[in-house]
C-alpha cells in the first residue's frame, strides 16, 4: 500500500490513531504532553528520520557542531520528518528558520523535537510544521550536538525509528511503528466512521449509557 | 438568591473573585497555574459536579472503565460543570468530543480537569468550555478510571465539592465554596465598581501612590 | 550612541542577540524557556528596572505590601521595563491591569517577570507588553512582597541589573548587560545581514553543506 499522507492529514487525527494502537496492544505510542505545534491547528504527517543529540559545553574547530545535523537535513526526502531527540533538553533549540528553509525546499513534512525551536516567527511565515517542547532563542553551538543519525531513538517517552509514521495535531503526537502502518491506518479509518455514527446519536439526545451499550465506543 | 451565571460571566472575573475570597479569609480558592481553557478568551461559570479518578493499567470486561463517567455526565444539569479530579495525572485525557456533545446537549456549563483533554479541534467547534492541564490524544481506557462521583475532591491544590461555584477565564480558575456564594458575589460586584474608579484616575495620570492612599486597592 | 528601541524592535530578534552574545563569550544571557508574552507576536525592548520579591503569608498594616512596588512603578521612565524577580514563584501575580495602566501612562516599555500576571484580558486591551511565567488570578497580598528595588537580581537563570537592555519576542527573552549594549547591537545588525544572504541561497536550492562551508553560519 502506498502511503497517502494528504489523505491521513484530513481524515485521521491523533486520538483515533492512539485508540487504534491501544486496541492492538500498543499502549506506549503517544508522546508525553507538552510537545506542541508552534502554530495552532497544524496537522503534520510523514515518516521519521531520527537524529540523537548530546549536551556539550564548548565550541571549537574540532567540535564541528553542525556536522551530522547538516548531513541529516540535506538528505531529507519528500514527506520525511526530522525527529531530533534531545532527551528533553530545553536548553537547546536545534531547529530554526534556516533549517526550515532547506527542509521546506526538499519537501520535508516537518520537524519533531523534544528540544526547543527558534526563529518561530519566520518558520511560521514559511509555513513549515514544527512540533517542539518550547521556544528558546539559543543556538545548539556551545550547548548540544547531533551525534548519530538514523539509529533508534526515544522522544517524550516513545521509542522511534527512521521509517515510523508520525502524526501530530492539536491534541499531541502519535508514532506508528513502521511494521504495522498499513494495519493501523485501515483500522483507524474504520473507527472514524463508527465515531461519526455515535456523535450523530448524541447530538439527537441519546444518552451515553444507551450509545455505549450499543456501539461500545466513547 | 437565584444564581445568574450569564451576569457573572460578563461582570465578574477570576481576579476579583480571588481578591474577594482573600478579603474574607479564604486564601486557598485559586487553582495552581497551568489549568487553562483550550480556546482563548473563554469564560466558564457554573456549579461543580465532582468525579475522582485513579490510575489503572489494564482493561477487561470487569473493569467497565466508563461506568461512573457515563453516570456522572448523563446526570449533568443545566449550568453544571463536570469537575474531573485526576490528581494531576497528565497521562490520561478523560474528556473529549463525544462527552462534550452529550454535556452540551444537557446544557452543562463546561468541564474542568487537572488531567488532559483530547479531540480539542472538535470540542472547540462545538464551542463547549473545557479547562484542562493540557492535551493528550490518549483515552482513559488502560490508563485511568473514575471511581467516585459527588464526593469531596481536590483539583490543582483546591478543595472542591459538588455545588461549589466555579469561574474560569484567561487568568485562571477560582472555586467559591457553596456556603458563601451569595456573600462573595455581592462583595465582588462592589469591588468591580471601585476598580473602575481607580482605573479612570490612573488613565488621567494620577500616581499609584495617590490612588492607593485614597482607595486602598491596587 | 543613543539607543533606538523602535529600530531594534523591527530589525533585531532574540535569536540573533543570543548568537551575538555567544560569539562574545556571553553564554548565560537567555532566560530559561517558559517566560512568554501574554499576547502572541509582541516584541518588547527597553532598559531593565529591577525589583526583588520574597514570599510572605500574612497581611496587616505593618506589612504595607505594595510599598516598594508602588515606588518602582511610579518612577518608571520612557522605554524602561519593570523586571519583577520572583525566584520562579508562580503562586503570585505581581502584575495586573492597574499597574499596566500606570506604566503605560509613563511610556514604560513593558513588564518582565518570572512570577505570574493577572487581568490579562484588560492588559492586552491596553496593549501593554508583559512577559511572564504564566497567569494566576491572585494578588501578591498575603503571598509576596517586593522588598528591594534597583539592586542586582536574577530572572529565569539570568543575572540582571537596572540599565541592562532587554529584548523579548516569540522565541524568548535575552538580556544584554549595560556595559556591552553598543557593541552587541552593532554586531547583531551585521549578523542579520549575513543571515539574509544565506536564506536567499537556501531558497534557491543550495545545500546546507555548501552554504555553511562558505558563510559559516546556520
Amino acid at each position: 500500500m502506498t502511503l497517502n499522507f494528504a489523505e491521513y492529514k484530513t481524515k485521521l487525527y491523533s486520538a483515533v490513531l492512539a485508540d487504534t494502537l491501544d486496541s492492538l496492544g500498543y499502549h506506549k505510542q503517544t508522546l508525553s504532553p507538552g510537545i506542541k505545534s508552534i502554530k495552532p491547528d497544524v496537522v503534520m504527517c510523514g515518516l521519521a528520520r531520527v537524529g540523537l543529540y548530546m549536551p556539550i559545553y564548548h565550541d571549537d574547530e574540532n567540535t564541528d557542531v553542525y556536522e551530522h545535523e547538516i548531513g541529516l537535513i540535506d538528505s531529507l526526502k519528500e514527506n520525511e520528518i526530522a525527529v531530533l531527540c534531545c532527551h528533553g533538553n530545553e536548553k537547546i533549540a536545534p531547529w530554526g528558520e534556516l533549517l526550515s528553509t532547506r527542509a521546506n525546499y526538499l519537501k520535508s513534512a516537518g520537524c519533531l523535537t523534544d528540544g526547543c525551536v527558534r526563529d518561530t516567527k519566520m518558520v511560521n511565515e514559511i509555513g513549515f510544521p514544527v512540533f517542539a517542547k518550547g521556544t528558546n532563542p539559543v543556538d545548539t553551538k556551545f550547548r548540544g550536538k547531533m551525534m548519530m543519525t538514523d539509529v533508534p531513538g526515544e522522544i517524550a517517552n516513545v521509542y522511534v525509528e527512521s521509517g515510523d509514521l508520525i502524526l501530530g495535531d492539536n491534541d499531541g503526537v502519535v508514532i506508528v511503528p513502521s511494521t504495522i502502518i498499513n494495519k493501523v491506518i485501515k483500522k483507524a479509518l474504520e473507527k472514524v466512521s463508527s465515531e461519526n455514527t455515535v456523535r450523530e446519536k448524541l447530538k439527537r439526545g441519546y444518552s451515553l449509557t444507551d450509545v455505549f451499550k450499543k456501539y461500545k465506543i466513547l
